[in-house]
């Protein structure tokens, strides 16, 4: 990595790669005001700007590894960049002296035909190239596509369509094709930009601490980079491989009724997984549940609880809950949290509420080590483990609000939203070491940032459609899992079937079938019953599709012992379980913007059928290898599209011919 | 007027009004570079805009009448404005050295409670305060709001929803309620925004020639000050005031039975309104005009017309036709238009095509004076009046596509897509005036720009939905009266019963009554039978509705003497014939946001139903006169809100009870 200066700029290069330019008549920096309004309306934000000012800072004075940067020789620097340059990588760390610069543009080359892969969990785009992405944590909109009239119905009830750029897990982070990956230290409001041909444009509101450039070899040099810088998850708990997570609710007797009938059937069974663990509210939406998170104060609807998880452990199966960072205001933690100080104050000094329906919540102040230390104490390590139970999705983490929140650490939400994530996942994951059980206990969250690598065990891709849309269906998981791979985040997994079930949108068996199909080669089988369980195919619905079910989770437990390889790689090197082609075949550019297909682990290659009605399917195999087809022993060439038989029950999946777990693989069509 | 300098900045000032503030920590001045992307669909259009950069120009040095700004005392000026100070007005002319500067935005001060009034015909809202305004001529939009499920499917099948804002006739000017009126001269796009409480934010996609500010004693001084500078139109002919204008078309028989039918159920009728004078051709949306505009080429829809003109001429009835600046390319005209340069190129050099759906067309070039006069005396002259056609619709004037096009005066069409609808009326003004009939032949056009006013003898409201909606039903033609007006535009008039029919969205019998009672207080009332004329609900599928009609003609014909007045009211001093409340009672600020009522001239309150299945109708008197309703003579003392019967046939309507026309009007009711 050089510094180049040269007459009215810098460039920063490695080996033959422009990685950075400045220069008077194209500046890297701009700096400028802007008044921001953020409105959020259950998880859903309205945003808009208005732009005050936008400068180019044209002039760099390089003195050192300092560079100040102005509008002309004779003015004064609006900005300072310190560079730090370290073997194969660099860092700029910036400073203002202007308190009301508070927008932040910076410039990085690009080139015509470069990809770029990341940005958080996207799950609508995984090249990012030719849109631009604005990172904000948010809900990720249900539809998510402004064609389409689900997306329209939910943005005119809920605010609620979204697009394409909504996610639970934003990140300003990216990796380039062209061998690099740059990240944007800050937690604020960004916009990343790849639409521009000759460079992409990263926009920040607020002067950033840092940006950072990696280069790499390979791509899969550059991931494990950026998992030492963001952190690793620990391995998966042995207890995960045993089978597929049931997501079972409706109380005590439905719970483990059904269960039972599941085991009966042979499903494979790691876990059940009962949302309704705390009890239950009405509202005119329906049942919610209620966020007072405990069982003790909440029986009714697991009066044995305890014994039943006993018992279950006894069987050699997991009991897993639900969480989030609220505590609603009529709920026994609520006044315990108040009085100590540990909630959010509202502009006034009173305990700030957030309407979630029907019910008000306080939010746990996670700025304040003593109020996240009291919630790990209370709600996960006594309230949960100590019960046994063995993990919990952890919900809710894109819910700070930006307005009439006032936080301990004194800093504007607006800055403390996008962090919200990863104090809730370090809050979590705090409770979880301190009580020894890190690597057992198993939460899952779909909200994310920066950081989320090292405190969040396992994302969940959110809340799919129970649908095939482009936007927010099936497909929308593999491009979720792609990119918060490229990040080092090794463990993705989704609702089987989906969640979301709106405006007579429901799920069919297919489609449960289908995505079950997906999930066999992903580091997590669980299912959900949706958000309207009588109006939604369930896995048990039908005898052929818990037979077909059965199956899906022999072949995921088949898988066992090279899933465990790659959760060892993953602790290793933090190569993801699912990863985009491209990792392992860079050489071969047709992997590049693929978004349908993914490796599992080095050796599979999954094609999954993302639509309905089709007998057979079309995948691409990447070039340079054998492939063989698991189900038919065929052996393809790569390097071409092939299409093949793709019935129920046999989702496309090809090995390497050579892989050293090839007769592990051999032996999945006969499961 | 008076400009005050003072260190670090200056004022202009008007009696006790601040008109002008620039000073360095609020600055009025701002430039900057932006790369623009516009699309156009069919008249409607994607605009996007990538900012490079905004500068604030907080340093004014003042030398003379000569304001040089920068951004700092020791740098370069970037604009230069000078200043001219003329009685109660003022005019910056603004020069730039730095051709690269294509953003400019401007502040005005601003109060909370200030009103600001016009941006040319605004559909949508009367009162701008609070929103922002986008000025670039385009199709309206149907539904032209998100919410609505016609506006989604317009969306999605055509990009033509359209929102609030937008319109076929935009114009950079406005009155404020601080008794000025502000102008920017500039053809660019252009947005103004009235959001903000301290300021107004005039931005400009270039640098614009001027900022004129006006002052006025009265909102009526005000009006008439820029209808002096923007033009005036002739007064209305003589002949309209005989009745409705019948839009008939579908060929002889049926256009000269139906009029014979309405004129024998007493229908007062000026003028039969055939747009299929020139022919049909089938396309898979059904049939279109053919774009070639002359009877001679195109008999068989007409074969008789030349004497069919005669004979409606000596019963008094004037026919009127359609014509656009296109010629389709598969018509007589173009290939000789084509020959003698006089249709605009694309890039390559040839002549460039616009696709108005499965038939293409050539754009007339008029910004070359040769191709304009040619088009006139061709199509306007010889075509149309010298076959004795008295009137036309002159439409689509938002059509000048920005890419792709190259035009004869060399100007970016960028800058002349604003231009086009004045260019167009130009053109026919002038056709018209050298064939001597200025003020006897009456053509009507929706799109419109600054100027339009000097060329467009009368505003049509363009196309509604046939419906009750918001933003696109009947009550959107009141806003666009009230707006345009307040710009000199004294002649607005709109498709009786609405045009748009999509979707299933159909015209009632009782909106084509509600909409025809408005149109008989208005100064011209005709006819559409819209775009789907089979399926929608016209003025003679009943003999009921022939009735109400007949009687709606002989109230308007009723009321010719004062309108007459009016017209020549508006030639005098440019007052519109329906004016906002505010013009007569700016003593009562509950006028001032009102966009639901009207006055027909000095006199006549109206206060148009636009919901349908009312029996009786709140209206607004204003304060400081007494009243007499017009149906039941009852007196009612103003500044008050009263609910009174107002079944169909008696549209809300109130005269001033000291009104000269007293007599006239109470004989309104017998009629």
């Amino acid at each position: 990595m050089q510094l180049i200066a040269f007459d009215g700029g810098f460039e920063i290069r490695h080996d033959t790669q422009q990685l950075f330019l400045h220069k008077a008549g194209s500046p890297a920096f701009f700096v400028g005001c802007g008044i921001e309004k953020i409105e959020m309306y259950r998880g859903n934000f309205d945003i808009e700007d208005y732009l005050e000012s936008r400068i180019a800072l044209t002039h760099a004075r390089i003195e050192g590894n300092r560079i100040a940067l102005s509008t002309a020789p004779d003015q004064t620097a609006l900005l300072t960049a310190t560079l730090k340059i370290d073997g194969d990588d660099f860092k700029f760390t910036f400073e203002t002296h202007d308190p009301r610069l508070n927008r932040f543009w910076l410039r990085l080359p690009a080139q015509k035909q470069e990809h770029v892969w990341g940005c958080g969990e996207q799950m609508s785009y995984f090249d990012l190239r030719g849109r631009h992405f604005p990172l904000w944590t948010s809900e990720p909109g249900v539809g998510r596509d402004k064609s389409t009239e689900i997306t329209f119905k939910s943005d005119v009830t809920g605010k609620a369509g979204g697009d394409y750029y909504h996610t639970n897990y934003p990140q300003p982070t990216f990796i380039s094709s062209r061998r690099y990956a740059a990240h944007i230290e800050t937690t604020a409001y960004a916009d990343f930009d790849f639409r521009h041909e000759h460079f992409h444009e990263l926009q920040v509101w607020a002067v950033p601490d840092a940006l950072e450039i990696r280069s790499g070899k390979t791509f899969l040099d550059l991931v494990s980079k950026l998992s030492e810088r963001f952190g690793r998850q620990p391995k998966l708990p042995e207890w995960v491989y045993k089978g597929a997570i049931l997501g079972l609710k409706g109380g005590e007797t439905n719970t483990f009724t059904r269960l039972d009938n599941a085991l009966n059937h042979g499903i494979k069974v790691s876990a059940v997984w009962s949302e309704d663990w705390c009890g239950l509210r009405q509202t005119s939406f329906g049942s919610r549940l209620f966020w007072d998170w405990s069982w003790q104060d909440h029986q009714a609807r697991y009066p044995n609880l305890p014994q039943k998880i006993r018992e279950l452990e006894a069987r050699g199966i997991a009991f897993m809950a639900y969480a989030t960072p609220h505590l609603c205001s009529d709920g026994a933690l609520f006044p315990i949290a108040e009085e100590k100080g540990y909630l959010a104050l509202d502009d006034s000094g009173k305990t700030a509420l957030v309407d979630f329906g029907e019910f008000h919540c306080g939010i746990i102040d996670l700025t304040l080590p003593e109020a996240a230390q009291w919630y790990g104490d209370t709600v996960i390590r006594k309230n949960m483990l100590e019960m046994g139970i063995k993990g919990w999705m952890a919900d809710f983490g894109e819910y700070l609000p930006t307005d009439n929140v006032r936080l301990a650490n004194g800093v504007d939400a607006k800055l403390m939203h996008n962090a919200w994530p990863v104090l809730w996942a370090k809050c979590n994951a705090d409770a979880v070491e301190a009580a020894g059980q890190t690597g057992e206990a198993l939460y899952f969250m779909r909200a994310g940032y920066t950081g989320t690598q090292r405190y969040c065990p396992l994302l969940w891709a959110g809340d799919q459609s129970v649908d095939w849309s482009r936007h927010d269906g099936l497909v929308t998981v593999i491009s979720g899992a792609l990119s918060s791979g490229m990040l080092g985040n090794a463990y993705h997994h989704s609702d089987i079937g989906g969640y979301t079930s709106l405006f007579g949108n429901r799920r069919s068996k297919e489609l449960f079938e289908r995505w079950a199909e997906m999930a066999a080669f992903t580091p997590v089988m669980r299912t959900h019953e949706s958000n309207r369980p009588g109006e939604n195919f369930q896995f048990d619905h039908d005898a052929a599709t818990l037979a077909h079910f059965a199956r899906m989770t022999r072949i995921y437990c088949h898988l066992a012992p090279y899933l465990k390889q790659l959760s060892a790689e993953a602790a290793d090197k933090g190569y993801p379980v699912q990863r985009a082609m491209l990792l392992h075949f860079e050489h071969d550019p047709e992997t590049y913007a693929n978004q349908e297909q993914y490796m599992y682990g080095p050796d599979l290659l999954v094609a999954p059928v993302h639509k309905p009605g089709v007998a057979e399917w079309t995948s691409y195999l990447p070039a340079g290898e054998d492939w063989v087809h698991v189900w038919s022993g065929r052996k393809i060439t790569g390097g071409q599209r092939i299409t093949l038989p793709a019935p129920i029950g046999q989702p496309p999946v090809f090995y390497r011919a050579h892989s050293r777990w090839a007769e592990l693989f051999s032996e999945l069509a006969a499961l």
